[in-house]
């Protein structure tokens, strides 16, 4: 071919991947080398490595096309706020919901501890906080993941039956979704704080707030949280710890309904003053909306995808499409960020919370991007929200159609974690998270990013491999 | 010094300034040469750089540092809506205020025309528009360019007697700017539409919405629009062609005091409804605030700041700070952009409005680069928009410490243009703007970019010039 004499005749380049011994080699003797950075699969590990060989295979690969098909198409709809015990699927008087993967109330830590203890006192099933503790260690209560029942809550994300929920129904798939109405900044009960002012907070939602809400939603019609969140991520939001313009298009969508609601005018105004000062009024809608997206596309056989990841402030825990409901934990990290004045990272509680349902869905810290405004809040600069979600196409399935990043031309929001990308490429996903005292009764401390620990990758690779013939 | 012999001895670097012949040659010969792009200031022409030569003095540099610092330091506070003829100075009920410098009904454009047939009708002065057209073209209503009464009006900038017009108080500085309500989309007065839907508006604007907006103002004790504005540019607004974030930040302060109103329940919903569903709905106001801090800019000796850049449809006039109220105008040009389907470059009415008082004040197309989701709309690539904006600081005397740019790095806006700037670099404003289509009666045709007519800016500094003893 023609090209061969070029080759022969023309100048040499020289591209080396990985071990930068031989790229040195070569500069030393004045020829211009491009480094590419390469690591072996698995940082080197055979056995993993076998492990993986055999998962690439078109069974995965259609069954992936599948649940990363569900969760592209999910059509968000907010539809009503109902009492948890009407909606929630498996929800009794005794119950308690919490975030993350199952944990025993001997392992807990301190903020979802305080925080169990506050939705008891909510519920008025004790009237001392330690009657609340001995109720709720006492076995006689259900403690179970929010995620065993088709629901999501951040932080703590404790969810008791008298709690008024956010309703999503994907429209897509028919599923529904369930998440509490967030309280706010300051102490609230999601960071662990069970003082008077937090339980009369939580008693005027159910009064009036949440009843409120449900009304003009359904005066509504619904609101389409697709178009809501791709319109946010051109706003400078990413959806999970920045929510600053999906809260303001979330209280403008409500706002004619909600103004002609039959309330006094000082409740009126109270609803408007206390939605709009609160800058995560959305994030509990968000992380509903992509609970119903990733319980679409859970249940895949043979799917390598990612369908949960979530933190009970002891172990980080994942869950896969194809591989039911068996969870893969981990010990949780503490975040990485910027701390309020007076805290230090001493303080932090180990990461907590469903709302990295956002980055399972494909938004928060993977839609980083969006958000350079958010370096602010957890450190860094503006180029390094774009680094970091250009990152996660390495371990991601697909690309959103819908959810679009201004700073990259554009391109969708990177989709659909999976295990065997994140094992063979040694990246883990990035989580923009608040970070809570490690104390109950205190509140949140800080903000900035975390890392799911490897071993759930691990552990789920293994799984995955076991189920082979 | 010990940097001759090195100087001397070692590898020399090649710098070109300008005309690329002599880097042609010498890259020709292997000698590696880093090009500026340099070119003569003025163009090359003697006789203005003669003049600029004169005009870089301390004084004038001073009096500049006066009216930046104004400019920077406006506090302006939405506080109030109020009918024009009650608060406008000079207001009466024989007045037509317009957009841009002034103008004759000879001279004026289709849409201007059809606003001003509009608004007369909308008063009752005229039963039929070509009532209206005799009595506009009699000679016996005054019109008179909004500018010259502390006021602001977008596209053709119609204001008359009986408008309900937004209050913003400078509280750097102690004066008021005004504008109207911001009408919506479609056809509406502003782009010279003026059928019986138009007027019904006007109309209901008056007896309903500005009475409502005034007195959640009053109650809310004003909103701070310096804050709100660096909050929309933080959500991917520039706050002239894209208004989305402020629209709905602003609608979330004034919600919990219109909510609060003793209205009928479906006119507290049709508030929300109206405000909600309009994404310009900030437009006017954040005009009114940068009329507020441009006006307290105004007037000061010598300075050669351009504190005002107006568009009548017909002439783009600009105003000095040190010139006082001369105009120095030029052919007003037609924006390139996008046209809504149906209509081309051949519908479109030379550029107009007072909304270019936004790129005056630092923000709007100086600010693009917060807007990069709008390239959408005029045209163009994200990078387009940071190219833009960074072109701007060559002709601006400051930037901003409070609105800033979060994809420049937080970098303030570009701010203050100087008319010497402008003539030396030839660098134009560039302003983002809407297209009305150029017969009265029809509206909004498209949005794109625009800059003014050199002319403007070659009078000026001529009349600059002539000041000198």
């Amino acid at each position: 071919m023609a090209a061969e004499p070029a080759l022969l005749t023309g100048r040499l380049g020289v591209v080396n991947a990985g071990v930068d011994l031989f790229a040195d080699a070569l500069t030393a003797q004045g020829v211009a080398v491009t480094r590419v950075d390469w690591r072996p699969p698995a940082g080197g590990d055979a056995e993993v490595s076998a492990l993986l060989a055999h998962l690439w295979r078109e069974e995965a690969d259609a069954a992936n096309r599948e649940a990363l098909g569900r969760l592209l198409a999910a059509q968000p709809v907010l539809v009503d706020v109902r009492p948890a015990i009407d909606v929630i699927p498996g929800m009794t008087r005794d119950t308690i919901l919490h975030a993350g993967p199952p944990i025993t109330w001997e392992r807990m830590s301190g903020p979802v501890r305080g925080a169990m203890i506050g939705a008891l006192l909510y519920e008025r099933r004790a009237s001392t906080a330690e009657a609340a503790e001995r109720l709720a260690a006492s076995g006689t209560m259900t403690l179970d993941p929010c995620h065993h029942h088709a629901a999501v809550g951040p932080m703590a994300g404790i969810i008791t039956a008298s709690m008024p929920v956010l309703i999503v129904e994907n429209r897509a798939h028919g599923n529904r979704a369930y998440s509490t109405i967030n309280e706010g900044l300051g102490r609230v009960l999601r960071y662990g704080a069970y003082a008077e002012d937090v339980i009369e907070r939580l008693r005027w939602i159910e009064a009036t707030l949440g009843h409120a809400v449900g009304a003009a939603l359904r005066a509504s019609g619904g609101i389409d949280l697709r178009a809501l969140i791709a319109q946010a991520l051109q706003m400078g939001d990413e959806c999970h710890n920045r929510n600053r313009a999906a809260s303001a298009l979330l209280i403008k969508a409500l706002a004619p309904h909600l103004a002609a609601l039959d309330l006094p005018a000082a409740e009126r105004a109270r609803i408007f003053a206390f939605a709009g000062g609160n800058e995560h009024f959305f994030l509990n809608v968000g992380m509903a909306a992509c609970k119903a997206a990733t319980d679409a596309a859970h249940g895949v056989p043979h799917s390598t995808m990612v369908t949960t990841m979530a933190r009970n402030g002891t172990d980080f825990g994942i869950r896969l499409s194809g591989l039911g409901d068996r969870w893969f934990t981990g010990p949780s990290e503490t975040p990485v960020g910027l701390y309020f004045s007076g805290f230090s990272a001493d303080d932090a509680n180990p990461d907590v919370g469903d709302s990295s349902i956002t980055e399972t869905a494909g938004i928060g810290g993977f839609a980083m991007a969006a958000a350079p405004a958010i370096v602010q809040f957890v450190g860094g600069a503006p180029a390094d929200a774009l680094r970091a979600t250009r990152l996660m196409y390495e371990i991601t399935l697909g690309e959103s159609d819908v959810y679009r990043l201004p700073t990259l031309d554009f391109r969708g929001t990177p989709t659909g974690i999976d295990v065997r990308l994140v094992m063979q490429t040694g990246v883990l996903p990035q989580i923009t998270t608040g970070i809570a005292h490690r104390r109950a009764g205190i509140g949140q401390i800080g903000a900035g990013v975390v890392k799911p620990p490897m071993a759930c990758f691990e552990a789920a690779l293994r799984a995955l491999a076991a189920t082979r013939p």
